[in-house]
């Protein structure tokens, strides 16, 4: 169901040192040795080949401008590592903007002790997700940091794309009787890595869904323009999260059918066993949009034809009833009040 | 003689939380709550009001685009903290590309037990620095890790920026004959912070050189337009870095006079007392020039008029001679290579 992801064959460069030190955070001998042979090698452009201490870059007109930092636990999980995460997380954002993901930064924080085996896969993994999306690293930057102050790698990516023509994304356009979508299952990414750290990957096949969401996006802006009122990707606080923060923003209602939720049957079993709630646990591969209810049937048959998208699903409306709230209607007719998160149930989910 | 910082008077709110937790991460309450009462409230513009995942912004023809993550240790030092640093350290990176630094993204990762306090002069860092450089914060993002698995907070901005028209920096265009220009006094930051690290701070009164330097570059670019070749900011790995850099991408040689480089007593004293090369000490407020000869004279005088680079002087000289090779030359006429830093002498120094 996932999006074929491109995989490379990278094998790694023989190198005169196999961990990560200090050193290769100073700025100088260890640092150049460490970007030219590893990292300019393994993610060469035009742009980023200049090295200078910024891309130059041209643009014409709006723009969307993100950043974000990933600190997951652990940096290799079913289905991705960190270094492809932090890629598709930041083209993500863009996309839910309107954008069209063009250009990113990678900047490495590195515990020092780091096995440079590890680095490179994390490496390996950018360059993949870069390559299936489509987007360009080009400028970067690598600190270290002393062993027990950090926590092996954490990977901030900001990225820029150029604003799709037909885009108006923005919740002030959303409006009663709007249709409610999501892209694809709930709940892959958290119950993966949750897995993981309990010990239960080997009982089942969970892998995160983390893919890059603007194979989705496009053609459907391409396609229904400013009928789609608005995209969000539920990663951190999950789906119940994003909607009551849109109920919110909204001052308007927002009505799901349980029943219509995708979920697939092992992360939904998984999901009792660890008493979590699939309306908050992280997704990193799937998003809501609002859509003008006259393209809603349509717009859902256009993701279900794309990889990422086959579980696409109508999930319910926006009302002028109970304005600033999201409701959930079970199946018997029951409902109840979708609140944001309290606390965190799984830090360190991204 | 650094340049005048605007000083805000910004008293923190109250609030019913006084550290940072694990829930300030989720995306959910928390994480609304520290972003409502406190980020968003002391940041606020029209780009990051909006609150999207990501920033609309228009540019028309050529931009720069940089990253850099910030791990200084301590986060609050004689002169600045990691807040400040992270604003000018980008502002930097755009202005040594040619370009007029106007927005940036902020990124934390905040080590759970942060105190708020602390928290919030770090933000006050933020904005200080920002209304100086006079720049926006137009997106962001919070993350937080457990006790143990960072180090209070590190800080990543990305920054924008349209190319000065004018701007034609590139190592490329240096030519034989040409000068090199520092627009200020070598090794200030480094000896700031390392005299706290030693507790020597109380011994003299040298502070962190942390400031923007657009206010210099873009007036040359002004005046002198493509006889400005080069420009760079040497931070980590210090000026003798930069020069071996620059010396190897150009494959000419540079000769730099000893007598000329200015450096202020105190940290020249300090330096010898911690037995550290001021060559290879980190500077954040402080970049090299390499421009035409006719016009040296002229861009030193202009920047010795305005704050920030009233110590300004003509380094040396680009040559055919040695080629690939930074040579400085003593006052009696010694000659030594200058080479690249090799390991890592001031760990965490931004």
């Amino acid at each position: 169901m996932k999006k074929t992801k491109v995989q490379l064959h990278c094998p790694m460069p023989k190198l005169d040192f196999d961990i990560i030190t200090l050193g290769h955070g100073s700025g100088g001998v260890l640092t150049n040795k460490l970007l030219d042979e590893v990292v300019f090698e393994l993610l060469q452009n035009d742009t980023l080949d200049k090295r200078h201490d910024g891309a130059t870059l041209s643009y014409d007109g709006p723009v969307a401008f993100t950043t974000d930092s990933f600190v997951v636990s652990p940096v290799f999980f079913p289905g991705g590592n960190i270094g492809e995460l932090a890629v598709n997380g930041t083209v993500n954002d863009l996309a839910m903007c309107g954008a069209i993901p063009q250009h990113l930064s990678l900047a490495f924080i590195v515990e020092e002790g780091l096995k440079m085996a590890e680095f490179w896969d994390v490496l390996v993994g950018v360059k993949e997700a870069c390559a299936t999306a489509e987007v360009k690293i080009v400028t970067g930057d690598t600190k270290v940091v002393e062993r027990g102050k950090g926590d092996k790698i954490f990977v901030n990516t900001s990225g820029i794309g150029q604003l799709h023509p037909k885009a108006a994304i923005a919740s002030q356009r959303i409006q009663p009787g709007d249709k409610v979508l999501v892209s694809g299952p709930l709940a892959t990414h958290g119950i993966a890595i949750m897995a993981q750290r309990e010990g239960l990957e080997f009982e089942n096949n969970i892998e995160s869904d983390t893919q890059s969401l603007h194979h989705l996006t496009l053609p459907l802006l391409d396609e229904f323009g400013d009928q789609v009122r608005f995209f969000r990707d539920p990663t951190r606080g999950g789906l119940g999260t994003v909607l009551t923060e849109t109920a919110r923003d909204t001052q308007l209602g927002i009505t799901i059918e349980q029943a219509d939720l995708p979920i697939q049957e092992q992360v939904g079993a998984l999901c009792e066993v660890l008493g979590l709630d699939p309306l908050y646990v992280a997704n990193e591969g799937l998003f809501m949009a609002v859509v003008a209810p006259e393209v809603a049937e349509k717009a859902v048959a256009l993701m279900r034809q794309r990889e990422g998208g086959q579980k696409a699903a109508i999930i319910g409306s926006v009302t002028e009833e109970h304005p600033g709230k999201a409701i959930l209607r079970s199946g018997i007719g029951g409902r109840r009040v979708i609140n944001m998160l309290v606390g965190e149930q799984l830090p360190r989910i991204c």
